[in-house]
């Protein structure tokens, strides 16, 4: 049976998913013996020790080895990968995307499915690499990197089938010419892809953020070269190795799916994205780098995720406990480094209305904080909620902005057991007024959060879509138990391009896109250009050529 | 009945045609007394002449009044349209677009098959308006400008209606959570439009091309500003007019829908493009401005048909006369200033087979030249097809190219009864070697064609598909009796993204490009960067904007 048909029934349903945007999940979350094999856990930490302190075999031609990352749990990876200059990978890309351009729709995207089917069989491994690259906790890692990321490979690749099945191949193209005979054109419709492909990761969710970039493109044709950045190179490098693995055992050049590795003192992303050569660009990473790619990539067709700043408006709220449980577990998780997490929450400065009556601005901020140490508690959950810090440069932040305001919850490192020189910090909340802009309308990247009072609520759903219009946002969040209040939010936000969230109390945050179902970014602020999750962002990755051939009389 | 109810029918099955690209047509092309109405063509000319000479009454205001334009035919319109500046009309459109993006997708798709509705009515005004920009003669433009405009305005309607019902309203998204309660959310997924779109229209095509963006901007909630071709205002501004009197009755601000006309000596094109509250820019044009529009309006949400050498293959035939005329008739049509019209057409030195036997280079240069002799032969004929020349520059080029090549045949005026100081130019034919293309690898946009003696067929794929790479084509044209070549081509030009049409003979041209089946311009070459008939072409047009909302306990 060939890869396609071996997985049908479950693309089938991934289209399907996509048009109902019901619940629908591939892969499992969770991390049982049950599911992925009693041995599973245990058979991948020990594929991950093997990997350290070695060089990784791509089966990639290289001129040198490079990679120098660190686990933030204090482990250096020591594991070295090939590297190429941008000329040769680009050559060996462009050399090797012809036949899988010329290749059928089924048998690329048996391909692609395949490949993801054998990385799912790899969550363990991944889930440790994902681990002491982005510094994630391990069940966050697992579920994040793995299966979530999974799916989301599965979405892009359901939307690209789709796409691309929408144009017949074939047409009789007979038009009547009133007594006469007929004009008849048989006309041939070819997919024909784009080009190379460079996929650049950023290192908080190299694979939840590279998957539907890496695949729409394979999908579409397209041959990809994966630049990982320097600190998140592993889950990326043992993703592209199955790639590899798949496409050779399909008959293709493996070179259709490549990494680029370097090393944060050479970096050559600006070369690759510059080149003449690279048709498509998508970019996970800051504003500043995004801004530079998408006015320096050598093509126009440039996909960004750059960052946000998503807020929280306090209204009022029929479940006082649960919001503030809520809003200190989305401020805690992996240490507020999701493109997610909330940054500002804004509370009316006279307090709101509760079902445990009126709480004043001080009560809500304090019930905030409050929440957060109940969770952070107990060290062993604070360290499966926290994480570490993936970057030094955000534990610096954190340190630098507790004069931005009053402070309400102090950050504080969080020791871990068996990693001892983690880097690790938990929530900085800190308490400011509506008009201290300057603190809490940039980017404070990690665990930092304000509490921003305003005059009402009114006046805080403006500041938080205007500042999404701004400086972007991916998510808002609303607590009210007034429709009138929601509609007015919804309709704010709506037109500043977030996705708002509304009354979460219990097991689920606003940190969190369900593949499937949410849009994970809207396109329509500077968060990003696109939303990872729309037949906009596969479409554009391929083109028609149309052959009409006139038959014989 | 709702103008949503009142079109339906039509539009789905516009849908439907879009997805099968059989053939289909809404608007007849035929210019008939029967369809529109015994009178309609006077009618048409009558109003057409009750505009020279006078303000355009738009209801747009304005603070001086603009248009310069002169029919080809000799006539100076003296028709002038409101003007304003850039603020004021981005402004006024910004503010009508509000109301306009909260819209329901059924209220804005009706509104805009109401007006499509309305523009097929006006068709002989619309034909005559055309001819008196263009310079296209009458019948080519009431087809061209109006059926054949109208139908494409349908189909990008069409596109924009399918891709945002794709979107579903509104989604209960229930996720289980093993034996607990499962997590319950209700989500909305709003469309949100881009903000204003500034549509830059041609002086040779400006409805057939203007009208796939202006609708599928439209019809996706944007807000539309339609910038025409100093020498094109007319057809245009009649297209704004109806819209403007559609949206009114529909209850809508017409600002939804303006004009922003101007002068060759004091141009705003530039000014609107770069200007910040610009969301989308479509533009139709030179590869020079182009490039200009590209790299510098404020948006990267850019559209472009620019230009390219469009070129035909001659290997064999099985039909030697027919493939002559149809060739000729592709040169004379419309004098060559045709996006889709050949330019190279190359012969073997060695020769070609056909039915009457073998055919010399020169035998098959002769042949095509014939043709075109016999085509143009009639004079009242000749005008028919060759309309006149729109621009001045055309006509200097036609001249200054004579010394390009061994003139096999010549370019000459032709008469025009009723209009003797039309400006016309039959086809220019010119004898050249491959190697000579600093000739033939330029575009020379009009009646000019070069008949290129090359080694093999396989050097004129090479040389022909390379040319579509490096300078862009729309279209390509094979001549060939054999499978292999044919399949050679097939896959040459797919590569190089440009349609290819094999061995047309009788009533159907390589120029021409049908609504609902063929894909124009394949947004793979230069030509463009970006395919007229897809849904690349609608779905990035707006945004999704989700809300989620977990049911109270």
């Amino acid at each position: 049976m060939s890869f396609f048909e071996a997985h049908r029934a479950r693309l089938e349903q991934a289209v399907e998913a996509c048009r109902t945007r019901i619940y629908w999940s591939a892969y499992p979350e969770i991390a049982s013996g049950k599911i992925y094999g009693e041995t599973a856990k245990a058979d991948g930490e020990a594929a991950f020790k093997a990997m350290l302190g070695k060089p990784f075999d791509l089966g990639q031609s290289a001129t040198r080895q490079v990679g120098r990352e660190i686990s933030p749990y204090g482990i250096a990876l020591g594991i070295t990968y090939p590297a190429s200059d941008p000329d040769a990978l680009i050559d060996a890309s462009m050399k090797a995307g012809d036949a899988w351009a010329r290749a059928s729709i089924q048998d690329r995207i048996g391909v692609c499915l395949e490949i993801v089917d054998r990385i799912n069989r790899q969550s363990f491994l991944i889930a440790n690499a994902a681990m002491h690259t982005t510094g994630q906790a391990f069940m966050m890692a697992f579920q994040a990197a793995g299966p979530h990321a999974q799916d989301r490979a599965l979405e892009a690749i359901a939307y690209a089938y789709d796409e691309m099945t929408r144009v017949p191949q074939a047409v009789n193209w007979t038009k009547p010419q009133g007594k006469g005979e007929p004009i008849v054109l048989d006309k041939v419709f070819r997919i024909v892809p784009r080009g190379v492909s460079l996929v650049i990761g950023c290192a908080t969710f190299p694979t939840w953020n590279g998957y539907p970039a890496i695949f729409a493109s394979l999908a579409t044709g397209n041959s990809v070269i994966v630049k990982p950045h320097p600190g998140a190179i592993l889950p990326l490098a043992i993703t592209v190795r199955i790639g590899r693995d798949v496409l050779k055992e399909a008959g293709f050049d493996p070179n259709v799916l490549m990494l680029a590795a370097d090393e944060a003192d050479a970096p050559v992303t600006q070369d690759l994205a510059a080149h003449p050569g690279i048709a498509i660009v998508d970019f996970t990473g800051s504003p500043a780098f995004g801004q530079w790619v998408r006015e320096n990539a050598a093509t126009d067709l440039v996909f960004t995720e750059e960052a946000g700043i998503n807020s929280i408006v306090i209204d009022s709220t029929s479940d006082f406990r649960g919001m503030c449980s809520n809003i200190g577990f989305s401020l805690s998780l992996y240490s507020g480094q999701m493109c997610t997490a909330p940054q500002n929450i804004f509370v009316p400065a006279g307090g709101i209305e509760t079902n445990d009556g009126h709480k004043s601005y001080d009560d809500v901020a304090a019930g905030i904080a409050t929440a957060i140490d109940k969770l952070l508690g107990d060290p062993d959950r604070a360290a499966n909620i926290l994480g570490t810090v993936q970057n030094e440069a955000t534990t610096k932040r954190v340190q630098s902005a507790r004069k931005l305001g009053r402070i309400v919850r102090d950050s504080a490192p969080v020791p871990i057991a068996g990693f001892e020189t983690a880097r690790t910090a938990s929530p900085l909340l800190l308490a400011v007024d509506a008009k201290d802009d300057r603190m809490w309308g940039e980017e404070r990247f990690g665990p930092i959060a304000f509490v921003i009072r305003t005059e009402s609520t009114e006046e805080a759903i403006t500041l938080a879509s205007q500042s999404a219009r701004r400086k972007g946002a991916i998510t808002a969040s609303l607590y009210s138990t007034q429709d009138a209040v929601i509609d007015k939010a919804a309709d704010a936000f709506a037109r500043a391009g977030v996705a708002l969230s509304v009354n979460l109390t219990g097991g689920i945050y606003v940190n969190q896109s369900a593949a499937f179902s949410d849009y994970h970014v809207s396109g329509a602020n500077p968060a990003g250009n696109a939303c990872l999750t729309d037949s906009a962002f596969v479409a554009n990755r391929f083109r028609v050529a149309p052959m009409r051939r006139q038959k014989a009389a």
